[in-house]
């Protein structure tokens, strides 16, 4: 593929109020932009508006290092919440994992592949097992086993590879240990995980066991961001496929690898390009 | 279409043993019958077997009447859970509604088109509101309101009717009441009721608004057999649909309604047609 | 539901231009329009934009009879393609149907409930058989016979009949005959046909039986506007559903069926509430 | 996962006869086998007759080299097609692919982690580009280039190796190369291939282009059997993804990349676990 030009992607967020869309609309016009996406959603029982804009920096009136503050007035007026983000950033990722290897080559094969545009420094896993799949996409490996007693420590060398790798986004790709509400405050939606059910139904440990034992006919994944309640955060994408009842749990487990890969690549592909925005506990995905 | 031969359909599970598929396999064989369709499923943690033959009546040299009576020794020697119907035996459906009516249309248009083989001497509400509906199919309307204090008269009145009209399934399209435990201890596997999310997720009232409260990114329908169990019935079918942060609950209602008609139609056939069997809370299903 | 607040909603294409969004936006705003919902379309290679804004009249500084001709300066320097339709202007639908009657029953059930906001004056058909299902719904039904020798008048008389209705929306709910050019000028992005396959596979008659022959593992249904090329017109929906060896032919169209039903009826929807544009030989659906 | 026990697996196809179900069941049974699955198809408009049996080999009466010739009798009293497979026989695949790697990653880590049973001794490909993935997993790389003149050679190179590696099954990971049908005819039902659309739709060269033009709402992946006509062979899985019109080639082509992945390897599996009977141009998939 061609190098696609440099663009800049507006997220914002405010109640909604009339004159929103002239005034972002306007002061991308007025500086000569060219929009290439724009999305937007009005929540008309919160009254909240919910915007995307992109818009190719080049020719753009304002340089891209002033940009902020030559929008900051507009978000001001219309107590916004929001965020700019230039195309040719790349963020960089943390994947955590513990011993099942499915999500992790899928994820390391997209990377490999550019189809995941970031970097990936670091794989932290409880476990040892996965070193040599990290070590065979070239990426460092950090063992870190957890136990109750040493969780807090655990999380404390996390966070410091964290920091040193400047990680931007955790990816919790089939990650077996609950996060602390401490950790998971530093990391707001920033952290994506893989739940392997259609959440609500089945959260917590085993859902495909529960799900065999329901003798349900479909079964699912959800991605989501992590928030100090288990298994609750705002949900980022969920699918589906059928089973019947010659499907035992090893059956479902095999069925459930394959759209939870799938899953939680499109999630973090939505993260990475800016297109999801947390309200409440919900998302706005504009895909 | 042309008349279908009338066949016999034998449903049978007991515990897995040798020998089993060819007893009756023999059976059939030995007295001249064509097998039209065959399924069995093993449940290899249970050591359960279940099983449904169907053949055609033609040619078949054990008479009709004398049909039950001549397998019963080989169901005795395997301990079998058993029964055998015929395709010319007509069931009679009683319908049980409140004030949505998408559902009713929906099974009785299948009815009047001879999609749905099966009789429907009446349907049955808590409210006035769909006794047009009813009569443009010309279906004998029965309002039986229902308050907590006259719960008990009102399912004596509604069984008083079911046992003169002598019916065989009853099927909940959208009855926003709960039937007592001895109400449904009477219609073991014989009440299929449509639940509007994909159970377990959502049971009780108001699905549609939770799942918006939740943000999810699939809706579902669930039909399922009525238990003492409130929505704790073994699944006959479900399906989903998608959905995303721009349909609001009336959005997820009209999509819903589309997936309520269509798993609750599939639902009613397949037990028509005797491809449901039930074991613990599940069901196998022959489709 | 309440009775909803009446909307004015633009439709609108016309070449990439720097500004269109400012200026749409400001022409609502700058009245003191609130804007419900906003969709827009760029198509990056053709430099074509598409846009639907929905604003409330109520509070609205622009007269409604006034409305169009204080956007037209807009839309002429722009140059675009538009329409502009108010949601309390009822549409008034013709149902052409011929043999089989499960997607007049959904229609007309969908209509009956208040799920579609149309009027629906008359059904057309070439054969007798439906009368009754449409004289149970209340509609006029006209018997318009069609051979080779009889094609242009009947055709004309069908255009007489829809002329006196004032019919803006033809609903082809499998009529299985194919219209005339000169029929489907006078409706351009007006008629609506539900083919039963998945388009452009099985394109022409009896799908499923072609579907069976070729053995596929999902079969398909496409809603899409009628244009002089048989089953090639902008494809407004599509829905799958799996299949299996073990489904024969009848149970294709058993199943085909509830695809019909449901790709239709959202296609129609689609339509009546102005979210389908057309352009080449494709269409923007804003849902 | 424990060691599954070894199983004989049974594929035979026949015409219908009676007697058929109970002469191959009678000969599980008398010689004292478990069977762990069972599964028939009658088309009953060409009066054929497929099954598959699989059931233990532990305390079967027969011994293993014997359990051909045991059978024989009555495979020849019904002139039955038919094949026996045991579960601990590994087959040997060889993979075939030109520059795109996600087929051949996915596939390769499904191997790597168990999910596969299978060896993997080839990636054989014209061009160069895949020789890093092969070598990650350790598995050796053929770069055979292919022109029209060279054809013959190459084919006849491949075939050499393939014969050395005493290959079973070919897997055409996005193999960008008509087979010639010579080629074809060595394996017969032993090619399986992923075409990047829902056949028979945009067969040929660059479907997601074509499905783009047409402005479809749904894309596809078909993996089949390769036979002699091009795209035509007997479906083995499909498997769709919905699109829409802010959906370009390339987003096409990456949703279809998900697509592709999954529909081969259930293909692959299906195919492994001998779950795939063909007759005429079609399959009878037992899953």
């Amino acid at each position: 593929m061609d190098a696609a030009p440099v663009t800049a992607t507006l997220l914002l967020s405010c109640p909604d109020q009339k004159g929103l869309v002239a005034a972002v609309s306007n002061f991308v016009f007025e500086n000569d932009g060219n929009i290439i996406h724009a999305d937007q959603h009005t929540d008309l029982e919160e009254h909240y508006f919910l915007q995307r804009v992109e818009w190719e920096l080049d020719g753009f009136a304002v340089a891209r290092d002033d940009l902020r503050d030559a929008f900051r007035p507009i978000a001001d007026r219309f107590s916004m919440d929001w965020s700019v983000r230039f195309s040719d950033e790349i963020q960089r990722i943390a994947i955590f994992v513990s011993q099942q290897a499915h999500c992790l080559y899928d994820v390391l094969a997209r990377w490999k592949m550019g189809e995941l545009r970031a970097d990936i420094p670091l794989v932290v896993s409880n476990h040892p097992d996965l070193a040599e799949v990290a070590g065979d996409f070239g990426i460092a490996f950090h063992h870190l086993p957890v136990t109750a007693e040493t969780k807090s420590q655990q999380e404390a060398a996390t966070i410091g590879l964290l920091e040193k790798h400047r990680v931007d986004l955790i990816v919790l790709a089939r990650y077996m240990q609950i996060l602390t509400a401490d950790f998971v405050r530093r990391y707001p939606n920033r952290i994506i995980n893989i739940h392997h059910s259609f959440l609500p139904a089945f959260a917590g440990a085993r859902p495909y066991y529960q799900a065999h034992e329901r003798g349900v006919k479909v079964i699912g994944a959800t991605a989501h961001y992590v928030t100090a309640d288990l298994d609750a955060g705002p949900i980022i994408e969920q699918d589906v496929v059928r089973v019947s009842h010659s499907d035992a749990v090893p059956d479902l487990v095999g069925k459930g690898r394959d759209l939870e890969k799938v899953v939680l690549a499109r999630a973090v592909r939505l993260h990475l390009d800016s297109r999801v925005l947390v309200y409440g506990n919900k998302t706005v995905v504009f895909d």
